[in-house]
């Protein structure tokens, strides 16, 4: 495994706005605080969703809607730099009124209708996205 | 997305009773060691459980009851205050034996077989959670 | 709940190698780092996967191999010791390209496509796992 250490940053709890785009409000937050890196996590409901699963012989992410209402059992990755920007990696555990569970890759697309968010700030050099050629993603190359 | 920034508190590993409510469990933790605010996770075995689901329309929750065992997955979310008490929000994974997976919003009724909890308390100024009229959830209403 | 206290250590974002074992990759790092206690979190996908459910009355873990490319939605649990060896307790939720949801206890067996992880150490007298009577097993003895 390559890695990188970091030290202790900020940490907030924030609570999204009411019909915002899920990966719209984290990487705003990011880019206005100035937070290149951190770990992050939601729980709350969604009006809508949007999510994918990546085909790993096909090297695309494959789209999934859900036009319903869904629960945010689970929200959680990192913040990182792509194109020297905040970029959200986030994958998503849904539920419905019978407890179904659904879960992908949270894509732009996600609308908000409640949702607590902890972020935990990671200080030191950032991590930069771009295309590996391995699997066709864009992981952190400078590691 | 309005947020609070906190500082560092303490940390916590944490062995669940046997067959105690997780609920009840972690509030009565976070009474006991003055915990106000804190980043909660739980993973383990619950002999039975209860959810729920929160119908944006109704606004109501609709409970979910499995009288069955199933594997608590993650079981993640927040310690903040309501009506000045510690309160737990928690949203949960649980997977069954034949790798099924269930999901909500956790309630009390649900006993523990065995769970390890880690709690990351943030130090600041406590939220506390009030009537939200436009979700009519229990959201944070100083912040 | 019986607990113990912890402070702050290091932390650490980890690129998990292609086509490793993900718990080698993560008790591997512990070991060459001596992070004795930590909080683990891994997103990624998996090449295949074994995970495991408890079966509460029988005691023995049931074994569920899964021989297909998923995403990691989410894994995450500690890592203490056994044995005086880094021993990580992950479970983890796993989506298709359907957006269909499995779950368990994570195994050895699993071979990782991609995997992004997070490590927040605890420092601290490290907890270690023992047969436990009540439920049969291997949980924290010195907590």
């Amino acid at each position: 495994m390559r890695f990188k250490e970091y030290g202790k940053g900020r940490r907030f709890l924030g609570r999204l706005d009411y019909e915002s785009d899920i990966i719209e409000e984290i990487e705003g937050f990011a880019t206005s605080m100035d937070i290149t890196t951190a770990y992050v996590q939601v729980i709350g409901a969604l009006k809508k969703v949007k999510i994918g699963y990546y085909d790993q012989d096909e090297r695309v992410y494959k789209e999934l809607n859900f036009d319903r209402h869904l629960e945010i059992i689970q929200c959680a990755g990192n913040l990182t730099l792509k194109d020297n920007k905040p970029k959200a990696h986030l994958h998503i555990t849904l539920g419905d009124e019978e407890g179904n569970t659904f879960s992908g890759h949270l894509m732009e697309g996600s609308v908000v209708f409640a949702g607590e968010a902890y972020f935990d700030e990671l200080r030191g050099e950032p991590l930069h996205r771009g295309y590996d050629e391995t699997t066709g993603l864009p992981l952190w190359e400078n590691i």
